[in-house]
């Protein structure tokens, strides 16, 4: 299943704001309204954004009408600095911007430059999909037979270019034939957990319990999990793991309760420019997310509301990172240099 | 604001399934209807399930045709059983089951009888809430001016006979003067927080922020968090604290974080019976309170769930017991048989 593919010049995505109730498909043109997408959530998941920017950006030049290379990388630059801004969080999408903006301006003239952007975002499309699965070969051996594994938000197919990050490794040990259960934590607001990956996991037949995010701890503390596993949005130097809201809290759970934290991600979601987490812009949301469900008013009229998407696990609480080039463990801030220089 | 109160020989209680986005209060002449209110959580919150049940044994008793006293009792031991079949965590149910039954066997003939047990409902409701009030006094004096209080599910005036126990406690602190604010969990799967904590406080003008249970974490970190009271369903002898689904998670990470984490609760939720919060028996409630907001589905269909409706704190988390006998530290195995003294 492919939450984003390019389909005869143009981008097909699920609507994911409508799962599981409605399988939607939509088909995109232009970037403004892929943006929109991006920004409405209807692609998400850190890699997810990172490959639908790039398709945006090479639909975004395909419609530029330039007289000179100078002039279309300017007008490439408002495609640019319009996805930039979509959401702050998720490196994935500025790595690839910044790929992207590469392959431009290295680019012979113009019609070069349009043929060499889509090549380019198709070849991030599959080598993202081919990483996950180098992924979840490597971190299929941190699970053992018979394990029961947490995961909260989606990192799997949907999320990515396909198969998973957290989900693919969770895939990967499933396919090995090891006997797994997992426990999704819904993964409020917006139901991720609930939402993508019991449907996901039903669909691969891989036996999932749905929890509240309130739950975790219960299960935590009464030794019904043996790892938890999540992905991520962005990792910063010293290996402090910027992810969806709540994440912070499974991980401090999980080290109170002596079991193993877990981050699948791929090496695009590193970014040692940042030293430590501290660093990471957290994105804020709108209130309806919290006040409303799927329309539904659960809070009283005018209450206030904080929403930030995001938080930051500090390294302490990480077991390991998987990476599409291996396992990194303390000291991170020698290891995640290791694994993105892909050695 | 009375959550459930007796008005002209019935039961008069606010549905609060249907708050905050409609007022309707039921009124019920009969144990059965009672009982049922009980385990729909129509009224919910440990004191006032207590008085509640109280109010079910004095309509029960009330439509007895009895030829003996002993006929009588036997057949209020139906009543009786029935409601301590409601619920199973919260002990303040039993504590009033108990007493109501020693008020029968006490009695000198059946119509006395009859009498006597309104009068000890009664007589429960407003000792109920005057305690909440005393509680309030003793709890804020740990309330400085100033603070962010963080509170987990609704132990308000909804929750008990009034004025509310963690809520009193904040109601006491707010009619002090102290310029407090609080960040209200909305307490998943049934939203207490956000649908009956975020609307009692905008009632009261006492400023409230809701998030979801997964950005606890955040804020606590964050040291937006000056410290977090919470209500209780059951208190072991060591200080061991059953509370609603998520409290132990919201108690680990306060502890983590060097934020003080309080319990407010009335003497007759302590259960000196149990030696420790392990032999608390946990209420699983039905997959639908996870999977069905408000009757709108946020999960695949016949998805597995887990649904427990609480949790157990052990006390090494707990910075003190509020009660309305005074404020109970470590060691609890001493300090909070003194409360339950009145000393």
């Amino acid at each position: 299943m492919k939450a984003i593919e390019w389909a005869k010049g143009k981008v097909r995505l699920i609507d994911q704001t409508k799962l599981p109730t409605e399988e939607v498909y939509i088909e995109i043109d232009n970037y403004e309204e892929l943006a929109c997408a991006i920004e409405d959530m209807q692609i998400r998941g850190a890699p997810a954004i990172g490959v639908a920017a790039a398709y945006a950006v090479a639909l975004g030049a395909d419609k530029i009408e330039a007289t000179s290379k100078q002039d279309f990388l300017g007008q490439l630059k408002v495609v640019l600095d319009r996805l930039a801004a979509t959401r702050p969080t998720a490196v994935n999408l500025f790595w690839a911007l910044e790929r992207m903006d590469m392959v431009a301006q290295s680019g012979k003239d113009i019609e070069a430059i349009k043929a060499d952007l889509l090549v380019e975002a198709l070849r991030m499309d599959a080598d993202g999909e081919e990483a996950n699965m180098r992924m979840g070969a490597y971190g299929a051996e941190l699970i053992e037979d018979g394990y029961t594994i947490l995961t909260h938000c989606n990192a799997g197919a949907l999320a990515t270019e396909g198969y998973g990050t957290a989900l693919g490794v969770i895939r990967a040990a499933h396919g090995q034939g090891k006997k797994i259960q997992v426990y999704a934590d819904e993964t409020r607001p917006l139901l991720q957990g609930a939402r993508l990956t019991a449907w996901e996991l039903i669909k691969d037949g891989i036996a999932v319990t749905l929890i509240t995010d309130s739950m975790a701890g219960y299960f935590l503390k009464g030794g019904m999990i043996n790892c938890v596993i999540v992905g991520a949005d962005r990792i910063a130097a010293n290996g402090d793991v910027a992810n969806k809201i709540g994440t912070y809290s499974v991980a401090v759970l999980a080290k109170e309760n002596n079991v193993p934290f877990y981050v699948a991600a791929p090496t695009s979601t590193v970014d040692l420019s940042l030293a430590s987490g501290d660093e990471i812009p957290i994105e804020e949301r709108k209130a309806e997310e919290v006040t409303h469900i799927k329309g539904v008013a659960v809070a009283p009229d005018g209450v206030s509301v904080a929403n930030p998407a995001f938080d930051v696990t500090p390294h302490k609480y990480v077991s390991a990172i998987i990476t599409e080039n291996g396992i990194a463990k303390e000291p991170y801030l020698m290891t995640l240099k290791d694994m993105v220089r892909g050695k």
